[in-house]
């Protein structure tokens, strides 16, 4: 085994690396994010890079002879999942724009969330009485005798009182003439001791564990005010974008298993070190709130997807979950607990619950239909008297994978489309403003839904007579130009093809399903609904006109549809600062009706239906 | 620094040594115990080894030219904690017997116990439906609702799932066709799971961690089976023989009181593997039940005992203390629960509850007394409305410490003497019937009551006129010879001098202030008392008339006084197998009134009347 060195351009990462290495793994080694939305299975073909000399490879394989056009070929490229070293010489490796996994705009401004300050942890200003020198009363006795004058529901045998504290406890009591601030928790369990008044030191914080994105906001627990809110892609990406193929490798091995689960953790510490930039002592956050779907949440927790692969998606736990956050190795002392808000079923999990709790839902008298639109989406019907939810495996096409030209929402991707019907010509919007490189979901949807609305597509989906003259012929595929490259510069088409318009039906049609049989299963038309809220990831970037026109969602007035943003975080941020909301989610995950999709009688129709324009 | 090498003889263990360092420390590197009742200090003299060559050490200290006796010194003789290397050649260390800590005759049987077998821990064998493959329920829920169908009284939410049984559940669940096997604890916790019918194979140790000794049994959870019973010296006994050592090196830093928590778990570790001898996987231990004095279950827990060594030596805990064994360094599985019994105050701690406990004093409608004799010597007395109790500091008198011929009760120890009134003549017993090479406590006792019943001790202990034709002078000291050693053959005699006869007093007397004073407290006389419990080292080695004559015991009808040995241990093993014991030890906690013998104001002049024979 030769070692070689890899040098990465434009960021100049330097890595060495030895015969046989695929490119990707030696960008994973220096934290250079691919695009990889297959997995590194050779299937999207996104990993394209660049690669001198060519000599330091191996050949091209046949997976890269098929994904690669011939031009690029010529021209050095690589599929950085393909690619292996060869060990002859060092290598310099330049990764396009389109190829890299960029930071994305992330959705992280809630719903505006009306609560009563009122978090699970909470600190207590106590004095205990000096010490009666005729008398012998342990340390922690004293101290609960004082608690519980204060909090005379409780009896003094309640509390759990943790061998840390205890440790502690003594020196507390003596340092401030018996003046301590306890750090507790339900009114069941003393977090920590501090000597004096340090009522302010108490920190936590939300997280969602999105399938594509992890957020985390920060917020003291004695105001409720906000710190700070910061996010990063799920470093899972790289082991595949939807939650199938996640759970494929989980079920490797028990290693494949902890390895995706530390891929989070070590992703949640470094969150968690942006979040108190060193301005907060990590022991003084005492509680993580967690919200994601139930593959998320179970991987975080390292705990056995096997059964989640397969019907009936059995999940392994029901939750809520309380750990200590030191055991799942977060960077946190042994007195910070994480709280995983609970389970519903299948892949309907805390995130679904969080989304609830946001819109208040549960509470309204007219029912209201929720739609997160994700790689992993979920749509829930109903009022305060019963809420159906179900989940539907929309898969990435909305985060632009599985589209030839498809790209998430980042810089340079197409995020607006209008279709001129006079002149037939397409006037496109970029995010920033860049030359285009891609187009993501909230493009192809307006694409489609400007092409039907001018008649050149079928209800199938499918290019009709009248688009014919604006069809060109590419990799034997007819395809419609929204945006003509430069070749000279290397710069390719972007176009669509009515495969690429059927991959996004597709998971268009698994949402449409989805509120179809949850109105059928309320006995409800779309004329009830009083409100819909869209969540998830393309925030206020979906068209709403050209999403109701496709049939994403439903016929209803647009002013009673509403962008709730991230709301699975703004779910979490309230069950953090809540007690009460973290109570309805537990209820919630009780009583919420699950409907099974895949396995309901009438599904396979309406879905069939759901495929059309 | 030159490195030389030191052979211990008779174990003929090897250690490398430095110069400056003391015999003692070497001895320890090597696991090997000398007696050092001082702790090292220099005071005790008991540590005694000879070293060849001689020029291999350091000149003889002060403390050496007081401690030895010119005939030992020049035949080569060296106080271990004194003398010091010097590095110039290899050493070979010769320890006496009566200068090695030896292995104590141990008093691990207890009093028979009459208990109902309801340990805290126990299992529930369950059969958990199949799934419905028409809903989706997550596992741990599919679980709980049999679990609960069980035990109707319990709601889904209270049971304590720890992540790691969480982990195990889903492929438990699916292995014997939903037969599994719950651990359970309290009702509330759910401590493991098994598939399939594993009820046989829960266990759990119970441990009195005594200043001098530890004690360990191991029992089956499922019958209440004894399995085994394992016993070795307390290792801290190289910091000092009694607590108040202890507590002085504990204070010296952090590092030194976890240094004593530490020896206490290496040896439990030791005792761990001794006890299940392999035949037992420790993954099948789930509880171990702990009784101390509250310093040494504060040590064994890690706790700062600095406000324990000084008035009004407040306990830094109540308890019950419930926490992970693995958390503290025990070799057990993460599940496995420590649950140390609860402290009352000053040093009665969960070993004196654990002697109420093994007599059921606590039940008896008429008074009945508990001393229970060691290193910290505790006096308690009471019926089923109410117990008073008290530490005496008595110190290891009684272990032949601070006596000049004194050794604990091993091999070769006087443990009885006999005064044949007409000759003048002593009869001695030595345990194993060996050649005497010291004095065991029981021993010097019946030496006192002899002499004073002979008329030959005064009641202040001073040798009398009539002692006078029995005496030699030994080192300016008056003696009275028990036995005479062979000089040539290097046996020393053995001997009891006034100053000896005092400290024995000294002990006796504290323990007498101790029951004076609860009688006092109870208003209670002597012949009120229906039993009188002796509890602790001597076990049946006392002889309970030279006790009585001394006024060791209270003079009541002997056959009022029984020996129950080690009810601590009998105690904590009450409180292992059967919760409403335990329960019992929470409440008397509570309730227990402390006597703080120190600070009694009838004390001094208790204590004063007490030092006569």
């Amino acid at each position: 085994v030769t070692d070689i060195e890899v040098i990465f351009e434009p960021d100049g990462r330097r890595s060495t690396a030895h015969s046989n290495q695929t490119i990707l793994d030696v960008a994973h080694q220096v934290g250079l994010q691919i695009r990889s939305d297959c997995g590194g299975q050779g299937i999207c073909g996104k990993c394209r890079v660049h690669v001198e000399p060519q000599t330091g490879l191996k050949e091209l394989t046949s997976i890269e002879l098929s994904k690669l056009t011939s031009h690029h070929q010529k021209a050095g490229f690589r599929l950085a999942c393909q690619a292996r070293i060869n060990g002859t010489s060092d290598l310099i490796v330049t990764i396009p724009t389109a190829s890299r996994g960029l930071q994305r705009q992330l959705q992280i401004t809630g719903v505006s969330l009306s609560y009563k300050l009122n978090p699970a942890v909470h600190t207590l200003l106590l004095t205990v009485p000096a010490i009666d020198p005729s008398q012998s009363i342990p340390d922690t006795e004293r101290l609960l005798t004082a608690l519980s004058s204060l909090m005379d529901t409780k009896s003094l045998t309640r509390w759990d009182y943790p061998l840390s504290v205890i440790e502690k406890t003594p020196n507390a009591l003596r340092k401030a003439s018996g003046e301590v601030t306890l750090v507790l928790r339900n009114q069941s369990q003393i977090l920590d001791i501090h000597a004096g008044d340090a009522r302010e030191n108490i920190y936590g914080i939300a997280f969602d564990i999105g399938t594509s994105k992890l957020v985390g906001s920060l917020f003291s627990l004695t105001s409720g005010k906000h710190i700070a809110t910061e996010g990063m892609e799920n470093p899972q990406l790289r082991f595949g974008e939807d939650i199938m193929t996640r759970l494929s490798y989980a079920a490797i091995s028990g290693y494949a298993r902890k390895k995706l689960q530390s891929e989070v953790i070590v992703a949640i510490n470094s969150l968690l070190s942006s979040l108190t930039s060193s301005r907060i002592p990590l022991d003084q956050i005492y509680e993580l709130v967690i919200v994601g779907n139930t593959v998320m949440t179970s991987l975080f927790l390292g705990l056995d997807t096997k059964h989640l692969a397969y019907g009936p998606f059995t999940p392994p736990f029901r939750g809520p979950i309380e750990t200590q956050a030191s055991k799942l190795g977060l960077d946190l002392p042994s007195q910070t607990i994480v709280y995983v808000l609970p389970n519903v079923a299948g892949y309907v999990g805390a995130d679904a619950l969080a989304n609830i709790l946001a819109t208040g839902m549960n509470q309204h008298q007219k029912p209201n239909l929720l739609i997160d639109i994700g790689t992993n989406s979920e749509v829930i019907l109903g009022n305060h008297e019963r809420i159906a939810a179900t989940s539907c495996a929309a898969g990435p096409a909305f985060e632009g994978a599985q589209i030839e030209h498809g790209m998430k929402a980042v810089s340079g991707a197409i995020e607006q489309v209008t279709l001129d019907p006079q002149s037939m010509t397409f006037q496109l919007t970029t995010i920033d403003n860049l030359k285009p490189i891609g187009i993501c979901g909230s493009g192809v949807i307006d694409a489609i839904a400007q092409l039907a609305e001018a008649g050149l597509l079928s209800k199938k989906g499918r290019f009709t007579q009248k688009a014919k003259p604006y069809l060109i012929s590419s990799n034997k595929k007819r395809v419609i130009i929204l945006y003509k490259g430069e070749r000279d510069k290397n710069q390719p088409s972007i176009t669509l093809s009515e495969h690429d318009i059927s991959q996004l039906l597709l998971a268009k049609a698994a949402i449409q399903s989805g509120y179809t049989l949850l109105l059928q299963h309320h006995q409800l038309s779309v004329e009830d609904l009083n409100q819909v809220f869209i969540a998830g990831a393309f925030g206020n970037y979906l068209n709403l006109a050209s999403a109701k026109r496709i049939g994403l969602i439903p016929p209803v007035s647009l002013e009673k549809v509403s962008f709730i943003g991230n709301a699975a975080l703004s779910g979490a941020q309230l069950a953090l600062l809540s007690t009460i909301h973290r109570r309805q989610a537990t209820q919630l995950a009780h009583t919420i009706e699950f409907v099974d999709l895949a396995r309901h009688p009438a599904f396979s129709k309406i879905y069939a239906t759901s495929l059309f324009i």
